[in-house]
């Protein structure tokens, strides 16, 4: 009995839910690689969009929204889940050898939008995975360039109940280029389901991330030749809607999946890559036709779809918020920063970045920023690209092409006096508050999210509070500050030569030279027991020198009475050798490992650390030597090697008569 | 009719095959991430695991068998599907925010011999995704770490029915350690189903690859233990199997997912990571208890299961080949490499590596090189590496910290006289043969096996052949031998002073100086056109140059009579400035962007490039001027800056008694 009664209430209320639903469609429009300001109503005098312009007039042009990744299918995840892709799981593709999908705990709106009784369409370009997590109810076969066609299989959608209110996706796939192998934007005039308006080259309007070449221009006609037949698509279902009679209960928005297909925008954090055009017309208010200034993202559409249909939200928090209260607003307050996340396009490009991005400023997160950025394949195969390497030109648009690929770990920018995002303001001591500012915001944004790369990397400035276990990492890899100079680079001060009855050292372009005719002993002034020493060398063809250790200052007999750590070419050496005569050896005592030293001619670093008995050598960072002097227990060389006892001494260049230049020499001490 | 007889003909086929394949079993048993030699059969002489041992006896031990990604999760899919990681799709782990996942056309082991008729079972571990591709006719939930419990288990499906053959799969989570929190191993007794057999830290044997630290000790006692634990519970499904009188129909095999979970094994492809214990028990064949040399990779193991169980491949080919045929041959000619490929452990970590691995050498191709190598969380949490970075050592092991974290594109090494694969012979010119060679395997292994890293990547020295779009980063993030010097560091020879009233410019410590009580006008004796000149600068506090370009040997007016771009400390300089005067403007014409210059005292980059009427100022790889001189339409400046009409001219440091430093000058010129 009280079963019975609990489903009679349930059934009371889903048919309430129902008829409210039945009055609240939506209709989303989506265009694929479209930069924000590539429509007449954005400012392009060029491009021909009479049908997005005119529902510009009709509902509210927001000035500022954003992609929150610019990668077509996470950036459709987003849209369609209202979650970042790091807390989706669409981190890239899903297509192919890419593989990634939505977690399967993740819920899309076509499937809130079912549960509320919705019938659902996603008509074009679709790129979503799992199937299972995106139930379309009506879903045919229509070529995604077919305008007309998604037109009329979307006024079919439209028109096929009415007892049912309906969701309706059309993602074109204009203006992506057709294709990446020919030139211009790939036009395929077989795709054409509406007269082609095209564009000349030369009338088309270049934007200032490009550079202005004869291949960019024969690109962008092409590029725009597509947004307007888009437009015509978009013409065309905004006249079905009209005719169907439901227009005034439907919600209707236009935007694009992300920036175009060029370096620079797609893929990218810049604001070619990640600002969009984006359109709201809502039957209900009264004023259209103006800018909303607010700065809205796409993790704001799934909430504001909710709250259109009166439908119920997914059991865990929404990374966005419903627009329709402030739609209105010319200047809301209160929406003033957006946040953005991207990790992969293609599974082969990881490339995670984590933005803020204020009506100022923008700083970036380069989380893998010693890694080249990967062009997106697109990217990479336009003539843009590839015409800028064969010309080995030294910039792309405003920024350096090495620039482009190797970025800094944070970027900031003020985008009012650097549209373009060119001066990096991070490590300028003059915007230190503000970097620290930004930083604070997206951490916190960050956790809030979820965001599993904070498990594995530290924000910098800010990871300190609450660290990631790879916290270590970035000291161990910066040791350089605690280590102190022994050369000046102009003079000897701080040594001194013994065995003076060779000519000695000379000084030459800051560097510290043993040369051929010169040679002797020459000494720090001071003593060093425990201590890493760090120099760079090079030798001559076949040359041999040495280090000495915790040395007495004598002028003879240093690699007996300290301990000599040898430095030879080991290659050009022209006499036979022993074992423990070949480089980072310690002489006549214990053998390195050969194979590390550069040829003759080439600079080396090398690091010798000393602590209690353990000696180590280091040349171009591979451990050629790394012994424990108490292990030697042979009388005759203990009896030889008096040197091998002593706790402390002199570090002393040993020069035989053969040239070696030195430089950057440093070191670090240790408590004892 | 004709159908029925078809049928018919079928029938009698699959009875056939169900016939031959029922006296053909295959029992497999993976350890969870064992080091190969950590085994008594293998030579570890502390850790006990006498029925491993037994098996090694009954059986056929491989001394050079490999994983070929020491990744669990991927390494798994590699033993199920016979294809490299970077082909089945299962780059990294499946389960939680990770979502990786097989392809769907890739089929599994289980999925043929559930096909061919056999009972299947993966008892334990299984970390296998989607669930769909793994078909398992017997699926108990048992703990991972009960390993008396499996056996039971294991046991039960072994007997349950006698006209099927089967396939059992135990997958321990041993030596895995339980907590990555805790100390030591994290030894969870709970989890113990055998009497623990418990070893003192002081006894065990720490492998090169490891520091001998107490908390390394102690963790390997950890481990031991684990693996004795283990061995007990492979005792166990050896005597089930025995009893149930099936043995002498089943193949056997034993192995390893992989390496210990300790820095430089797991996730690495440097022996401790991918070498892995390998066992094979063929009830056929006579001879037993011997090492068979033959180089065998996870590859290999699908292949054999196949040509064991008579069991028809998949419609694709698979990347290794049936080991039966050289069991019995000790010394198998034709197995002499084995190639390893690796994409991600963990999703945020991902770190492609391709490696080919001859009876003597090792060449690994780190694809992301410039990233820094990301250890897994396993690894990451162990005390090893936590008390490594907290006590600041500059060794892991037997390489440096920087080295292990920061790695060559290329590594080469040559194991017969560097086993620990420290010394890399990459750049080494004696080996570049070498190199060039196994690159070569290596890049025809990989287009063969459809690497879909190869469409972004160049292995280098090879992609030549065959680029890739990405090809031409490389040289474009190289450019700099294209340069040369206009200062030795030592004279100004190449160089005129101007305006000698001045006190002129000095040569300190390899540095060009114009000191605060010096100055004039610097030029170079040669006249350049087209060209791109860099420089290193640093600027006293407040201090002003400037550079001459396409500029007459002049004593005065060189910003009139040529171009001067400007050099100046923005943020010191005491007085007023007009735009056209901050650093990288051209003076008086052209206002440079601020913000990129470093603080006076710090260096900076700077390059200037001029081709034609085109001007661009780079500092520190920021863009701050790009003009066409060309634009410049006012007849004022035209009138008052003749310069700015040059084609060519000298280029010249413009002091003006303030301290500015050069240093690393040098010149580009472009062909006309």
């Amino acid at each position: 009995m009280r079963r019975q009664i609990v489903l009679t209430v349930f059934l009371l209320l889903a048919s309430e839910a129902c008829e409210a639903a039945s009055r609240r469609n939506v209709l989303l429009l989506i265009s694929d690689n479209q930069n924000w300001d590539d429509c007449g109503c954005y400012g392009n005098e060029v491009v021909q969009t009479p049908n997005i312009d005119r529902l510009a007039k009709e509902g509210v042009r927001f000035s500022h929204a954003f992609a929150t990744t610019a990668s077509c299918g996470p950036s459709r995840a987003v849209i369609y889940t209202g979650l970042h892709t790091h807390a989706n799981g669409q981190y890239g593709h899903g297509h192919g050898y890419h593989t990634f999908r939505l977690m399967p705990k993740v819920r899309t709106v076509f499937q809130m939008l079912v549960d509320n009784g919705y019938r659902t369409a996603l008509l074009g370009k679709q790129h979503t995975t799992p199937e299972e997590q995106y139930p379309f109810t009506f879903n045919p076969k229509i070529a995604n360039r077919d305008v007309l066609g998604l037109a009329k299989a979307g006024a079919e959608f439209i028109n096929q109940a009415d007892d049912q209110p309906f969701f309706l996706v059309i993602a074109y796939h204009d203006p992506h280029p057709t294709s990446i192998e020919r030139p211009g934007w790939g036009i395929r005039t077989d795709y054409e389901s509406v007269a082609p308006v095209t564009y000349d080259p030369k009338d088309v309007i270049v934007p200032s991330y490009l550079p202005d070449q004869p291949e960019v221009r024969e690109g962008l006609a092409g590029y725009y030749q597509q947004i307007t037949r888009m437009d015509q698509g978009v013409g065309a279902i905004l006249k079905s809607l009209d005719e169907s009679g439901k227009a005034n209960d439907t919600l209707v928005i236009f935007t694009s999946d992300h920036g175009s297909s060029e370096p620079g925008a797609m893929s990218n954090h810049y604001e070619p890559g990640v600002r969009v055009p984006f359109i709201v017309r809502n039957p209900d208010i009264e004023q259209h036709g103006f800018v909303n200034s607010g700065m809205v993202a796409f993790t704001d559409i799934v909430p504001t779809i909710l709250d259109w249909t009166e439908t119920d939200g997914p059991d865990y928090a929404l990374h966005g918020r419903s627009i329709l209260p402030i739609l209105a607003t010319p200047e809301p307050s209160g929406w003033d920063e957006v946040y953005l996340s991207h990790v992969f396009h293609e599974v082969t490009m990881p490339y995670p970045m984590r933005t803020i991005r204020t009506a100022q400023h923008k700083l970036i997160w380069n989380i893998d920023w010693r890694s080249e950025y990967p062009l997106p394949i697109d990217t990479l195969n336009r003539a843009t690209w590839q015409e800028t390497l064969r010309r080995g030109d030294r910039l792309i648009g405003p920024r350096t092409v090495k620039k482009f690929l190797l970025r800094d770990e944070i970027e900031l920018y003020d985008l009012q006096s650097d549209a373009d995002e060119i001066i990096n303001l991070a490590d300028n001591p003059a915007h230190s508050e503000l970097r620290l500012e930004l930083s604070r915001k997206l951490f916190a944004y960050l956790k809030k999210t979820g965001d599993p790369w904070l498990l594995r990397h530290d924000l910098p400035g800010v990871g300190e509070d609450d660290p990631s276990p790879a916290f270590g990492h970035r000291r161990a890899l910066n040791d350089e500050d605690d280590y102190v100079s022994l050369f000046d680079g102009g003079s000897l001060d701080g040594w001194q030569l013994r065995r003076a009855d060779r000519k000695g050292y000379a000084v030459e372009r800051g560097t510290l030279v043993c040369p051929a005719d010169g040679g002797g002993f020459l000494f720090t002034d001071k003593e060093y027991g425990d201590f890493s020493f760090r120099f760079e060398f090079r030798v001559a063809e076949g040359a041999n020198n040495g280090v000495a250790i915790r040395c007495p200052l004598v002028d003879e007999r240093p690699a007996y009475e300290g301990i000599e750590i040898q430095i030879l070419d080991n290659v050009g050496y022209p006499r036979a050798l022993k074992p423990t005569q070949y480089h980072g050896s310690i002489y006549d005592v214990v053998p390195a490992k050969r194979g590390a030293l550069k040829p003759s001619g080439e600079w080396n670093e090398e690091e010798i650390v000393c602590r209690g008995t353990r000696i180590v050598v280091i040349v171009n960072e591979m451990v050629i030597l790394d012994t424990d002097l108490d292990n030697i227990k042979d009388a005759v060389i203990l009896a030889k090697h008096p040197g091998l006892q002593r706790k402390t001494g002199h570090i002393g260049f040993l020069g035989h008569g053969s040239r070696v230049e030195f430089r950057n020499i440093r070191i670090k001490e240790f408590d004892p």
